[in-house]
């Protein structure tokens, strides 16, 4: 099945869910699956809705034109994106040396589960350059020096990127080249947010002597650490876990919720509401 | 607020949400929330949908003929229900000796979380009735035997009771019993089915020696512990745990599992497809 | 089953396990339970060893001085403390108006999950009188002024308290007042700690756009929400939760884990160490 | 740090963990950690102790001849062995054609989790050769046929393998095969067992229209999917998810639940006690 999929956000008003879904019936098109959801506090409206392209009488050139026609008159212009299920988003993979999270998103998609192309891996260290070869995927190894970002970004577009998971890379981004992907930057932070920002968080949890630790998946924003939440997953610990131990523990919550954020971008089901996230 | 929820459920077929939001738009109604799953082995459509009656130009007393006629017109006849934000379910509760259910929806619903009247609880024994007198609701005492039923059915219809849960209510409700009340009996099972069915669960779970024990809230039906389940919850256990202790812990899940489940009913999220529940 | 409960906590050395067990085996006491932790970092060694009393040869009034001069021998004076199985600690309730901890901690004892006396429930508020009457508790309402904690601490003093349980108790403790009951102080805070301190701590996390919530609960020390940290638990939570429901969603976790808590201190097995808790 | 583990099951009697801790502490051993549990029903005892071997004045020629001695004295003779922490065990991974458990275990080996030797990967078909390549494991392809486990029986005896996981490997083990693997075979089954016993357990899973599922490792046994259950965890899931979002979903948990047990495994923490374990 080839499907279409819209993304709406706009200021709440009557009609808009049958404005939308009439054009879609009235085009003779049958829908998959409608998702909405209204923010009682900014009175936002969020809707996904995505519908079988089979039998649908509008061509795939003329759908953008289409839309944009209903979004005037239903008053949703500039807040709207379309995706085809047939066409993939492209993930570059920021690495510097851990490899679980490399290997479990590498993996995941050789089974099927992310539908997404993964063209290229850029690491400030050489380090996992055999985990890239070995998955037959291209690896840029960018020391990290005042021109790093600026060559990240030359080969990110070379490569067409549409969007960066930060998988346990361990510099920041500069606020100019987080502008040139804003919201399709997701980092893997290992705490639950906003506990221990920054750098050592499972020594800042050992040290606090906490029972639960968490990982949070997040869009980076300017504020480090203090992007739109996208997913976050604890696990419990006790006093006979060393900081090492939280390591190895957090190591899997890691890896289950970046790779829930990522499947929740590839199937374009998140909305970015202020700084938090919708996801439908 | 006050709004109503339409629920529905049929055959898929294009144009379903197309029309019903319009039905709703070209009324003036202002869609609060539209939940839908159509379910890919059986090709079922499923719907809840609730809108403000505030400013909506249809009467109550008339919207039930006009949601006839919608039905006729797009193929929904005999499938589908409304239910009024004001007007609560009256819930009857069945207990026997055990406590802990019965006080979890009872201050659950005196904090507010359940939008439900309680006029009645029965049970087979005298012994909860201080419990009943303390949250001032009216308790019937109805021994086990013959003629039990029959009185419990008579009581039911006299205090207008729409749903029943079995607050770990310890008998077995015959055909007919359940036939008056299809699919508005929920049970709350002391394991995750299909696990452990019948009695003493928490005695096989400890003896099977488990890691992880469960609780299950599901619709009753003529199949014992059989019937389409709601809500489940696991709770880890090591060897340390004996079947008592087994029994205490499995009270902190039967709690929030059936309160979960209670709570999907009153809410008018629950659809039932063949065994199996579909919650919107 | 009588049973004695020896705890102790100091430098680690060789031979003060096979020490103190042979203390208990050449007095013909049966080791129910021996649990031991040696911190990595500190080289603390902290031991929780419970024996039968029955045909165990050292009377109970000798007792203490018998494992004083032991603990002389084997080098852990001033670090020991024992307690019988069948001398239940004396538990004071400090609360404010929210009843659902309260009502959780008086149904677990009344179940007897909680082996320990309730004498009294303290309050700055009215309002739970009638709950404290219903458990036939006695209730003090004081209310919250310049001579609030010495009342407090005479009323404590004269049900000779042992220790305190602040079940969402809204006032903040003063250093005078906790230093009479260090390390015999729980609370139970809305969030997992260290993320939101303070109050409206739901709301902090609504705000930041969490998608798991948490409860804590631990010892009241000098630094507030700062004290060692007992147990805590998550539960997810969604774009669809408002503040409101996540302080509904919030009850279920704050109630399991204090009551964790609490059954923890009332077993005796709470260790703490700089600002960690070894639990035994 | 080298040390020594002891483990002992025998029948509960006074004096048992007062004679073993004095043998340790007059050959100047120091314990490391001590676990010890009595089986109320069973009363049987089970313990766990490891010490340092620095300054130890036993020789390891002659540890287990003393402890024989000891074990004659104290009363549990032929229910004792020892493990050296710097002889690790070797394990063998049995495979079909799943790559997710192998994969997980090759990973968590490399990061130094499992602190074990994997010497050989056997399976019944060819397809993940490439795997163990490049892993540079030795992999041994036996087809399914009547010479397979004679075949299999032969090289883990030339590889001297202690240990075997079934990591998703599709075949039924015979009884003679596990007799020769007694206790020293896991496998991770796709379910929450008892439920879901056999083939298909995801599909069964959803037929039934559980909202959790799970997996479970256990030791292999005669009865299919009955052995002593060793560890087991569960995820939540929803009517949206068909038989084959529950197989991708599965994957996260069996992971984890295989890794926990063989963990469990290497550290000699698991004790089989009647058809359940005790983990120390």
């Amino acid at each position: 099945m080839k499907s279409v999929i819209l993304k709406i956000s706009c200021k709440d008003r009557k009609g808009l869910i049958a404005g939308i879904t009439n054009f879609v019936y009235s085009n003779s098109g049958n829908i998959v699956t409608l998702g909405e959801f209204v923010d009682p506090e900014t009175n936002m409206f969020f809707m996904r809705i995505e519908w079988d392209l089979n039998g649908f009488r509008i061509e795939r050139e003329n759908l953008q034109g289409e839309i944009k026609k209903l979004a005037e008159k239903l008053g949703f212009s500039n807040s709207w994106e379309i995706f085809y299920s047939d066409v993939k988003p492209r993930m570059a993979i920021f690495v510097s040396k851990f490899d679980h999270c490399l290997y479990d998103l590498l993996l995941r998609h050789r089974a099927g589960e992310l539908k997404c192309d993964i063209p290229l891996i850029i690491s400030n260290h050489p380090d996992l350059k055999n985990v890239a070869d070995s998955f037959k995927i291209d690896f840029a190894h960018i020391p990290a020096d005042d021109k790093a970002e600026k060559r990240q970004l030359e080969i990110l577009r070379g490569y067409k990127v549409d969007f960066i998971v930060l998988a346990r890379y361990m510099r920041i981004l500069s606020k100019n080249f987080i502008s040139h992907y804003e919201k399709r930057i997701i980092n893997i932070h290992h705490s639950f947010l906003p506990a221990f920002e920054g750098a050592k968080a499972y020594h800042q949890a050992h040290e606090r002597g906490v029972k639960v630790i968490g990982a949070t998946s997040h869009f980076v924003s300017k504020k480090l650490d203090g992007g739109p939440i996208i997913q976050q997953g604890t696990i419990n610990v006790s006093h006979k876990d060393t900081a090492e131990d939280l390591i190895i523990k957090g190591r899997d919550i890691e890896r289950t919720v970046l790779a829930d954020a990522v499947k929740h971008f590839i199937d374009h089901r998140i909305f970015v509401s202020g700084n938090r996230t919708v996801i439908l």
